[in-house]
């Protein structure tokens, strides 16, 4: 039995605290540190550099092949600050995933759920439940909760991108649940425009009458750098401020694209910084464009595409460009938002 | 007092059929009607001729002003069924309006809500509470209620559109409010993107992060035809079927684009014949592109484009389409739905 | 045709005027009283006296069998100002219903949705969908849309209560639906507690767990005056206000108790007055208990027990209590709010 | 920096795995365990026996001022499973309280949203933001997230309760805060019926008109016995089941008490036995009345009142009532369900 051994110097009370060991119980009053004025985040501000990412992801696909343990060639982002677990911040995975020229990575399914961001290259093909995706840069890919999803490169040339999950979340509910696909062959099928945008990617509010999509999670996989940059030049035009943050939305219900994890992306102009800002719950930065500091708590990084960070839960952080900045983030906000526990504030 | 008086041949019924009148009352057992199998509609199934809706529109221009009584130069269809009543079935109002050339329609506001869709032209601009929209062919353009709106036409060639009201449903609620504009001058700003569109139109599944745009309707104002054009032909490419119908919504909240008015549009391929079908609520539609039978009950009506139709509720009605139909149409189906009364089948 | 032909004095414009009417067509500049600066409503304050209605309820059991044409005795309250229409108010019905001893109603269906309200005595069932609901003084019974409705009356005595519809509403959307029975024997069942209370009216905030009750209406049939009377008294002291008003709703979604009626009642303590107030669409008072006066729009009232009331659209109105009085009421207000256009405003 | 450093025999890949080390980051096919076939749960079924906890909880009476240390005298359920976290299962905090006569828990808020459930005993006062709530046996009293509460006992005798808290979700989501009371003193009132009460408790469906609750949580504070009792013996009596579940739900909204926690109270009549069903997620049952035996999972565990169980996440679990069971739960059902992760079967 696990349960902690706590220790008095009353003889009496020290008995108590023996029987209550041997009957699973703890007293409240000798945990501290349960109920905190604020949040006690163990995860820390981070930077893991896009450049060293995809030359140890290079070397990865050099030394180890795709099917070497668990299907996929992926480098976990471990947010030092969490006791050796493969995370990010407490509440997300972030990784890279390389797959080489000709390579595939069969189907399974989990009921985590995943987002692909593609920072530089094109060429490989994800399919979610067998609808065909190509990925290229500025690209959001969706693989939602339990779809199945494989991944095949017909080119020669390998391909790097971001994977952002939303595994310790369900983990930490124990809701973890995995399958392999239903072939071992992969579908290495391609397709000049996916299903999933021939239905729900012909322009913003415009959807097949009378479908039922999905409950709780966005039909369209694929988001599109083309149209996301025209959207972010529109908004930043129409509000004439120095930055602009799109959400990316589920087309058909106006919510998150997925119910773990919000997707959003900022334009910051050239010598603009943005105004400090926290909210609970963790986040995940991907600088696709530009260059500039990122500032989390009390660490300043020098950014560049292809970087990732950890902003930890109430961590105040602001962008400061210096060349115009993208920059993509993934946060837990629809988790906590549904729970009644999203809290944000401006720290200006 | 203008409670009905029955008679009854027996005195003493009769003497109580009087006083029943003298009290405001009256017996349901003489009431007949009230309670139908099915709906027993009034209005009856009809069309308005594109070609003589433009040629009268015209006509209008040269001999009224566009002041002229309502500060607008607006013909509405009239259902034959109706009584007199100017309403294309009993809870909509469709019109076309004509404004010439260097022409103003001064703001105004009511709570009937209005849609505008172009069938051929381009020119005007329709400022909804200052933002100025474009008006072009096979646009969608909104005017929610309560919104200020007013139109101007900068250029030398009139110009012809297509008005849908819901001032049937707001009248019979004894819920019609209207205000004239702030000023008495036309606003003849124009712009190249309306600051609606460079907000909400980016892209599908691409919102301002944060924003709170107002509840119950799209903020997105205009629905542009380029897009319906590659949506329409993206939804018959991933289904593979003769015929698509995509649903105009609001981008943020997934609903209606208007709480009283669903808009649709139906692409109908050459030779396709579509299953009649039928529901609950009136609908109107107006022929964009193409040519064919469009059958409503037990009418058929050849169509082309610029034509405008009556679906009555209850009533199926097809489209047979000879060269290929693009098809919008407005019902009353939110309406219905909110109150439950929305039943709606194939009937093939 | 039915449309309207306009007259012009110029011949230009009058031979136009008549292509109009020949096409179905008219011109909105000469359409006076569309579009008014606040809603016009044809229904005018009124009241219909408990007393008469009894009176005349009980005349009608003696000459009227309940079968003679409708199946139902049943007395319409026809607002003066609606031309002859047997509504009370634009969008509702408003009726007393008489059934003597040993009388049945056997079971029919329809769209429009009917509430019951006692006034007073006891001893009739209503079943819904076959369940047996006992009604009696100050309890509210729904039969939502759709649903079989009968009702007998196993004892001697006569009754006589309050019947609320949504008719109007459903009349003007083309929806209305009926159906008879299955069966032309009437269901004499009683029970001591329906079906409906045993599961859903156990306390508030109870509910079957993972039951799936009907979508968009109250599974909860009957709401016992014993507990409103307690609701009441419990809320005034609350309060400790002068007057309280309680909406009924639906158990499992908090909605209203049906999507077109929202069903309220409010004690107003002896010698309080309350504040004018008025709202867009339509509202049927109902005297329960106590004495006083209530002012609608101009008119004054002096009311007792039994005394039906129709308050219209957009009429500022208050009550004026001499004796403490209760007062059910049933207004449109789920319609206006679902589309958008309920507005409310104290006349302070 | 704490990152995992993996081994290989390759000198090359170890050399590699060296890199990862010093960049942050870990090569996903070394991780074993991430994604399983089913969720790999650590907590483990268990019993906490009420009479023991009784036993200790008055021995802590005896020898542990309420002031100690956290404000509370509490006794925490530790899981054996779960390595010496104070936790009932991975996401639920579920406790024993002790309050001698005239000892006074002073007001606090936090994050974490607790409930409290009587077993037996009656007495104490829970002041939830100043309303006071009387504790008696079989109530179930709320202290939503962030709410002030305190606890005062104005009689002699001591009272002993069940506290359930979602504390471990809360912490995982690194979003816990904590703020004392705005006073030292204690509010010791007592009042004959709470503010919530009369407000919310009047009957189902019964609501005050035009009131605006808070959002996402019940208004309603606490549900009596005596409704909770009448209303699982009409539902019993509906069904005509050997068993029957209430949920117990925020009256206004019909949704789940708070954001984080599905509280359930089922009747199980002599001599049945409830079909073994699981689902995602981990629950905690209290025994209110009767005795039988409850298997979770592979254990048997003979329960009296007062016991409390761990139920694990995907733990098939049923009830053997040898005299009829009252039996309380709390489950983390809502929070799965809003992040799409709810999975529930029977095992029959």
């Amino acid at each position: 039995m696990a349960t902690r051994r706590f220790k008095a110097t009353d003889p009496e009370l020290d008995e108590l605290y023996g029987r209550f060991a041997d009957q699973g119980l703890q007293p409240l009053w000798e945990l501290a540190g349960l109920l905190t004025a604020e949040p006690r985040v163990q995860a820390v501000p981070y930077r893991w550099s896009g450049r060293v990412l995809r030359e140890l992801g290079t070397r990865a696909g050099e030394l180890v092949p795709v099917d070497r343990g668990g299907d996929r060639r992926v480098l976990a982002c471990a947010n030092p600050g969490l006791g050796g677990a493969p995370y990010a911040v407490g509440t997300l995975w972030a990784a890279i995933q390389y797959l080489r020229g000709h390579e595939v990575a069969p189907a399974h399914r989990h009921t985590p759920a995943a987002l692909r961001f593609v920072v530089e290259g094109e060429g490989v093909w994800t399919l979610v439940d067998g609808d065909p995706l190509h990925m290229g840069t500025g690209d959001l890919v969706l693989t939602p909760s339990w779809t199945f999803h494989e991944h095949h490169n017909p080119r020669d040339e390998p391909m790097i991108w971001v994977d952002v999950l939303d595994l310790p979340v369900v983990a930490a509910l124990d809701a973890i649940f995995f399958e392999e696909g239903p072939t071992e062959e992969a579908d290495t099928r391609t397709a000049v425009l996916s299903n999933s945008e021939a239905r729900y990617g012909g322009g913003p509010g415009l959807v097949p009458s009378g479908a039922a999509p999905p409950v709780g999670r966005s039909p369209l996989l694929a988001y599109r750098w083309a149209e996301t940059d025209r959207a972010l030049a529109g908004l930043l035009e129409a509000t004439g401020e120095g930055d602009a943050v799109l959400r990316y939305t589920d087309p058909v219900s106006g919510g998150d694209v997925m119910p773990t994890m919000r997707c959003e992306i900022a334009r910051v102009l050239a010598g603009v910084a943005t105004t400090p800002a926290r909210q609970t719950g963790g986040r995940v930065l991907c600088v696709l464009h530009g260059h500039g500091e990122i500032r989390i708590g009390a660490e300043r990084f020098e950014v560049e595409p292809g970087d990732l960070l950890a902003v930890p839960s109430w961590t105040p952080w602001s962008v400061h460009a210096e060349a115009e900045i993208d920059l993509f983030s993934t946060s837990d906000a629809p988790v906590l938002e549904a729970l009644g526990l999203l809290r944000a504030e401006t720290c200006g």
